[in-house]
C-alpha cells in the first residue's frame, strides 16, 4: 500500500465534506432525486475515506451513466414491508441500492435484536456500492451479519467454458473489536473484471487461474479473458459459493440471476439490476451473561492471527486508511476533471 | 470415480440394513447408549450409501476409539431449549453430534417454516459425521440451509506460519431439484488432513498450495506438512471464510474455537469437542404464489451449469452412488475384519 499522506502533484486534497458535497451535487445535477443523491454521496464518501478507490468518487462516473441512460428510477422511494417479524423486504423499485439499504437496515437490526436472527431482502435495485459498507451499521450495532448480491455475469463455473455466474460478492462482519470490527467482502470470482481491464491497459499478462478465453481454454491474455470468462476463486469450492450467491440473492428472494440481469442490460457503465440478501444474528441471543467473555475470545482469535507475521485481518487496511482520512483524502486530478466535466 | 458395481475379490457386498446393524451393534458393544448408537448407525449408513467412504463404516473405528477413551459421554441425552422462537439451542452434553442433530433439526424446520428464518446451535458435541447429511433433512423439507462447524486445529491463516484454524467445513443446501437437491459441503482448508496422510502413505508429493512446514515455508512433503500446517483453500478469501466459521461455530454460539478444542484433546482417533451452527430459510417466506416459478428458475440455473461440458454440480456424484447403493454397498474386506475385531 502506498503512503498516501504526502500530496502528489497530480492529486488534490479534499475534505470528506467536500467529497460528500461533490458526489451529491454531481448526482443532483444529473437529475437524480435528492434522497438517492444524499444516500449515494454517503456511500461514496465512506468508500473514499477507506481508500476503496473503485467505490469512491470514481464510481460517480458509472452512477451518472446509469442516471442518464434512463435505466434507473431517479425518484423512486423504497418501500419496506415485513413478510414475518424476522423476514423484511424492501422494494427498491429499480432505484439505486444505498437508499433502500439505509431505509431497511435499522429495521433489520431491530428484528435481529428482538428475535436473535433476521433476514432482509432488497429487491429490484441497482447495486453499485461496496458490500462491506452495507452491513457495517449492523455490525457496529453489535450483530454478526452477512450480505450477498449478484454481480455482472462474467464468471464461468469451475470446469466450464462460458459466463454463467456474476462476480457474486460475499460480505461478513463480526461485532468486534469495537471501532474496528472484523469485516470481509470479496468477489467469488478469482479477480474483479476491473482488475483484468487494468492489466489489459497496462499490457500485462494475467496470473494463471483468473480466466478462460471464448474457447474455454485457460488464458493469461487480458483481451482474450474479457471476451471469454473469469473463473471462480478457489476452484470448485469458490464455484459452489458463487452458485450459492446466485440462488440466495436470486430465486430465494424472488430476484434475477446474473444471467437474467444481463439480458436486461443496456450497455451503460453502471451496475446490473438485482437483489441483495442480508442475514443478521445477535450474539446476545446465545446468552447475555456470557457475551463479554465470548467477544473477548473472538478478539483473542484476531490477536492470534495478527501475531503470525505475514497474516493479516481483512479489514485492517481499510481502518488504517480511515484514520488517515480524518483530515482529508487525495483524489487524482484527472478524476476530478472528469467529474467536473459531468457537471458542465 | 471407480465403477463399484462389480464386486472385487477384496470387498464384501452388504445391504444397507446390514451396514446399519453392523454399525449399531459395534457401537453398542463398545458401550455407547442405544439412542446414540442408532443415530450414528443411520449417519454412517447414509454416508456409506453415498460412497462418502471417509464418513461411512470406516468412521466406526474413530467412534469406538472415542467411546473407549472416555472423552465422550456415552449416555447423555441432548437437551433442546429455545432462546427465542427462532433461535434454538441443543446442549449435546459432550455426546456425539448425530443424536443432538436428529433431536433438534425438526424444531429448526418448524421454526423456519413458521417465521421464515431460524438458527440452531448444537453445543458441546463431538462432531464426526458428514456435514451435508446434517442439513439434508431441512433441505428435503423445502428449506435453504447452511451449517458450519469447527474441525481439527491444523490450518494456518493465509500468509501465516502455524495452525490456528480448524478444517472448518461449510455446507449449504437448496431445496431442489426434488429428490436430488443441490447440496455442497467442503472444508475451508485446501485439503483434508486425511488426504495428506494418504499421500504420505503412498509416498507421493502434495500439490503446491496445500501446506507449509513447521518453519512456515511452503512444502510438498507430506510428513513436513503434517508437522506444520495445512493452508486454507483459495488464499486470503478461503482464510477469511475459515475465520468466519471459527467465530460463528465458536464465540457466537458460546462454544470453543478449534484451538481451544485442541487443548482439550486426549489423542484418541476421534473428533474434537465443538459446536455447530445451522441457519435455515424458507423460500416460501418470500412469496408463496411465486415459489414454483422461483424453484423452476433455480433448476434452470442448475441445468445451465450441467450443460457446460466439464462443469458439474457438487452433489451429483453422491446421488449417483445413492442410486447404485439401493441393493447394497461394497465394503473392503480388510475394513470389515477391523470392525469385527472391535467386537471381540
Amino acid at each position: 500500500m502506498n503512503d498516501s499522506t504526502a500530496p502528489r502533484p497530480d492529486s488534490v486534497r479534499l475534505s470528506l465534506d467536500d467529497v460528500h458535497a461533490l458526489a451529491r451535487d454531481t448526482l443532483l445535477a444529473a437529475g437524480l432525486g435528492a434522497p438517492h443523491a444524499a444516500a449515494i454521496a454517503r456511500s461514496i464518501t465512506r468508500a473514499q475515506a477507506d481508500e476503496c478507490h473503485s467505490h469512491g468518487l470514481y464510481r460517480l462516473l458509472g452512477y451518472v451513466d446509469s442516471v442518464r441512460s434512463g435505466k434507473v428510477e431517479r425518484q423512486a422511494l423504497p418501500v419496506l414491508t415485513r413478510a414475518t417479524p424476522v423476514v423484511l423486504r424492501v422494494d427498491a423499485r429499480r432505484g439505486f441500492a444505498p437508499l433502500a439499504i439505509e431505509t431497511a437496515v435499522p429495521a433489520l437490526i431491530e428484528a435481529a435484536k428482538t428475535y436473535g436472527i433476521a433476514a432482509l431482502a432488497i429487491h429490484e435495485c441497482y447495486h453499485f456500492s461496496a458490500l462491506w459498507a452495507d452491513i457495517e451499521p449492523a455490525v457496529e450495532a453489535g450483530l454478526a451479519a452477512w450480505c450477498f448480491t449478484v454481480g455482472q455475469c462474467c464468471v464461468a463455473p469451475s470446469g466450464g467454458s462460458a459466463p454463467l455466474f456474476g462476480t457474486n460478492p460475499i460480505a461478513f462482519g463480526w461485532p468486534g473489536p469495537a471501532g474496528r470490527p472484523f469485516l470481509f467482502d470479496f468477489a467469488t470470482s478469482a479477480a474483479a473484471r476491473g482488475e483484468v481491464e487494468l492489466k489489459r491497459r497496462a499490457g500485462e499478462p494475467l496470473p494463471e487461474g483468473w480466466a478462460i478465453g471464448p474457447d474455454g481454454a485457460p488464458t493469461t491474455d487480458p483481451a482474450t479473458a474479457l471476451a471469454g470468462a473469469l473463473l471462480p476463486f478457489g476452484g470448485h469450492k469458490g464455484s459452489a459459493l458463487s452458485l450459492m450467491v446466485e440462488l440466495i440473492a436470486g430465486p430465494l428472494i424472488g430476484d434475477v440471476t446474473s444471467r437474467q440481469a444481463r439480458a436486461l442490460e443496456n450497455g451503460d457503465a453502471g451496475p446490473p439490476l438485482g437483489g441483495e440478501l442480508f442475514i443478521a444474528i445477535d450474539p446476545a441471543a446465545f446468552g447475555g451473561e456470557t457475551l463479554g467473555r465470548r467477544l473477548a475470545e473472538a478478539e483473542e482469535l484476531f490477536a492470534q492471527v495478527k501475531a503470525q507475521p505475514g497474516a493479516r485481518l481483512p479489514s485492517e487496511r481499510r481502518y488504517a486508511a480511515r484514520a488517515r482520512s480524518a483530515d482529508g483524502v487525495l483524489v487524482p486530478a484527472g478524476l476530478l476533471a472528469e467529474i467536473h466535466a459531468l457537471n458542465r
